[in-house]
């Protein structure tokens, strides 16, 4: 490492070829000074489509963290649209951590008056709207839409998934009256720019946009508060399987996971 | 067991005297016709006071949820205040679930026109605003106040535990002219009763509000819905420490973890 | 009378046939160790389809508080989809009061993430709007609907009105993309099993709610509160026709009307 | 009559001297072209300070609303804060009805940017607070202050209201940072231009805002819709005490009350 | 002048076919009593169908308002359907200012329970959308729809402005189930009477609202307060080609714009 | 200029200080690959503290966006708290263009959960809560305070604003019990770092955070939407004093004013 910014991208589900195309986006849009590191937990499920995935996922994305911090990362992006695990890696970590679900709403809000989100799974969308409203954003988003594409077939040629997601994206714009389109999966990254060229509005992936706005953050002097809500776990005893997560009295803490 | 609702109270955290006494609490709710259980993990935080340990305690609620499955539970509680893993939950369970926070919001809007919340430390304040949103309260509540009182030490009668949640409630009733108190942590139950006494309103206890609820909806003939959002998990490879959550293709699990 | 908890559930209109079924649907719920009782006030209109009958309507419901009241009843359900004389009713009564537009929400937003009301008339529409605003369920309630079928043919098998609301149901999780179903009206109570069969998804039934959250919340030990807005209202004249009304110095008013 | 705009100022209490008042304050505003008419139901509670009266008084503001329609009264004003029967009062009418609490906050948010409410008693807060939300104007309104003073009272010098009214309107302005003040009581109606010379910022009296924009609709050629929620009520029986308020099958009602 | 109520109706942009049509539309609405004058700026677009032309006829409104003040106006209208400057054109002016946005969404909330808005251009809506927000009538409004017609061809009787917005607005009835439509530009005023005819709901003009409430308030007392937000400007050099609005020490500014 | 990103900061007012105050500012955070190019108006107030001026401030917005236009500019930043003529620049400019209020909130949301703001005067806290409002915020704003400091006096050490300003913020902290503050105004940039020091949270300067996200929107592939609301204006006649503003059919327009 160098005195460029550490970023440490985290993709939350367990199959390397998604952490290489998250690495890949946040690369594209890193710019000069930022070193991008694309990882994965040690455990956790293969992808991430219900919210029982996505409990356990948060168990991986603050493994990840917590091993960041022994490194002194400087910013995080949780790159699943859950956003699994966010506020808990936020009172782990120094710097910023962003989610992608979060960063692509914000981004979306910057350039576009109204966004829609596509997203994979129909059965993700409550999510999706839950997001859309804890984080403010209920007056800008217009609709969430699936094109029912398994996270995992995304990748794969003969989903016709570029097809299928450029033409819900399309009908989106449409039909909601938006001028802007939010990518509601992080497996869609590789998609971003082929699609706004055929819808010819906005189309902003998650990954590039927390991987824009964490870097920022750092290069800005703004840290998680440490003030409160975000402020350090207290040590506290934990049993069994998860014991290797517990916090002891002296933070960083000394059991980081060996994952 | 016998035709009586079977009522399935899991305390998220792993102390057993919150697990003896959240039980207590639910009993004396139930009435005729229900037998209640109440359980803890195998894994998990000592108690609850941050985002961190509640992305932890939510994998022991699903253990416990899982385990209830296979022994024919008719409905849960989960009975933490951040409502751990709660949607995950129902997306498991054949019956309805309900976590302690959601509960006591529903019981306070039933019997007085605005509420506010005493929790223990105040850290916790900002889960609890975002359940009140997220349940749509907002309106209903007025504030969330917090005793500074850790979680463990509302049980220990040196630590005046009584007299300042008490004092913390009359001061609320006053200050933000309320009609009722919420008790924002299960740890509080035993003082419910006592303190509407003292203070002149009602004071809703989440356990025994979502105990309730839980089996008033069973025989109502409600479930959780299994339509979108809240149907079964995809049966889905789970890597390393937490292998024993993976959903097999026969749903319920075979591989119900062993805690 | 026994130490059973003593529900009166309060039919608005004076249709002698609904407040039969009403009961039913009461009793069918309630479970042991509760008496219920459905009656009817001595004044008022034939069925409430309009914000004027409402208002008459709400006389009568006050009638029956205030008899109940006499009688010592724990807990009351006030069986009209537009909560008439709702918070007047508080005002009245020592133990809790429910309205079924009140009671279907909340538990329709326990079992499932979002849902759909379907109703009677179309002009009921704004004043289900209104409760679920008024109520908190903004955010969970996708839309209302109406099979336009007036209240009182709802129980004529000429009407076909089984069919049009199974029809009209089904609709709305297709169209809204629900995961729950509330029927706006208690007339249609009886059809709530066949409906859930039907359409696949939870079909909430108001009486059914407002019974089991009513006796739950006594078994809870909860009241409406005395502090504030639901004070008992305060002993005043009333002249003319509603004089009966007059509420004396001393509470409960010796002046019960004669219904 | 003549070709003026006849205006009904319904005072839904039964005493007479808040009925002259009422008017009073309705004539100072009308202005030139307009004829107003203060009345008062032939049946209510003598003040209102509970959801109990307001149910009853909705009646009376019925009664009078059947009457001015046999008479071809162009637009009515509703003068109680709480805006009883407001609604199906609407149903009825064929000119624009307002309720004063409804004019009130429409006029402060074309005057300043945010106003607190001062109103009589606390325990009618709560339905204040329901009306703001219901009316659209929860960012606008800052708070609802109560200085105890009974409705009835207002209006004795011995009470020394007119100093108490003025103090709180002067500490809510500096409390709530406030730049005008809604008067929560159609009884402080006197007060306006004493307490805004006073204070310093607009104080807005419902009973004027009422009667200037009641007639403003006439002239702008506005009446209440008859497409959907406030068509006129459907012909009904109803029985009992109320049986006067049955709308025949010819509107307008040949049964008008004969209060 | 005379003692009547000196209104000023303000056209931002600077066609006089507008400005002339926009005075009739007020004078029809006025009443006894009422002097209106329409005038336009002596600088600005010839119409407004974008943010940027909206912004550079806010300058235009604050010079009208300015000549106003020097004149003794006692009431402004704003007709644009952006409201263009009126919150500035209260910081400037002693009495009420209202827009023709803000009238009518007011008014249709007075006459019904819910509206849609038929604007000209659909890159307006977004604009529309905002004022309804900030107006507090998120939940009274359903929906903006377009018609698609240039501001300076609705009076051209070749572009069948009447017939188009007529359709837009019945679909508009059917399609979002109001019983109101508010008309979303000054250039539709004349055609208000004829589609309410046609369409059978209350149709709204800005233009004839806002003269009815802005000299409504003026009779009922009420001017913009001075109190804080809405206090004059601070005197301050302006330097460049806008210096000629230069607030000078002693207000009302002496070097207004010779427009 | 090169192959970086050129970031043209526009200081809305006329104060060459501020001006150079607000570039500084800029280049701590552009980081490499980012020439930032600090400019004011030609036109318009010597600082900015009423809507009266912020809307003449707009047209010098709106000007120096022009002129960028014509060099190829890749993103803006509006550097007056009011974010004035945002939404007009936004249909000017192709890159991406952010005001400092707009981009202080969605920061203060990244590493915080609740933030207030500090602002100058009193009477600009209206147009802050508006923003607050229209950006999505309200549920992350605590409150808006003044220290009641003129803008052009912040740089001025003899007015002790460093002090007051900190104190201010830090008794926001306090009493508001929130994570993080927003600095209302451009003049405050220099503070920044100095507060954070004192207050322990973390302080938002505008400024920083609009250079962080418009750069980094640019990285992200990102530019305002070109369809509907913020398409560019059409062409059009504008008269008088504004004539050089008119947009001519080819865009961009030749007739840039001369400032």
């Amino acid at each position: 490492m160098t005195d460029d910014i550490h970023l440490r991208v985290v993709n939350p589900n367990t199959t390397r070829a998604m952490t290489d195309l998250i690495g890949r986006s946040a690369r594209v849009v890193a710019g000069p000074g930022v070193t991008v590191e694309a990882v994965q937990p040690s455990t956790g499920p293969a992808s991430i489509e219900s919210h029982y995935e996505e409990a356990l996922a948060a168990v991986g994305v603050l493994e990840q963290v917590l091993l960041g911090e022994a490194q002194g990362v400087d910013a995080y992006v949780v790159a699943c649209f859950g956003d699994p695990g966010l506020d808990a890696a936020r009172e782990l970590a120094r710097g910023p951590v962003l989610g992608i679900a979060e960063a692509a709403f914000h981004a979306a809000s910057m350039v576009a008056r109204r966004f829609s989100v596509v997203t994979s799974l129909g059965r993700t969308a409550g999510r999706a709207h839950e997001l859309v409203e804890r984080y403010g954003f209920a007056g800008a988003c217009a609709a969430v839409h699936a094109c029912e594409i398994p996270v995992l077939a995304l990748e794969d040629p003969a989903s016709g998934a570029l097809d299928r997601v450029t033409a819900a994206c399309r009908a989106a714009v449409e039909a909601d009256d938006v001028d802007a389109v939010v990518l509601g999966c992080a497996g869609m990254a590789a998609f971003t720019g082929r699609i706004s060229d055929a819808v010819g509005v906005p189309v902003v992936d998650g990954v590039g946009a927390a991987t824009a706005f964490a870097t920022g953050l750092v290069r800005a002097g703004l840290r998680t508060s440490t003030r409160g809500e975000y402020a350090a776990p207290p040590p506290k005893p934990v049993t069994g399987l998860l014991g290797g997560f517990a916090i002891r009295p002296t933070r960083p803490p000394a059991a980081v996971p060996s994952g």
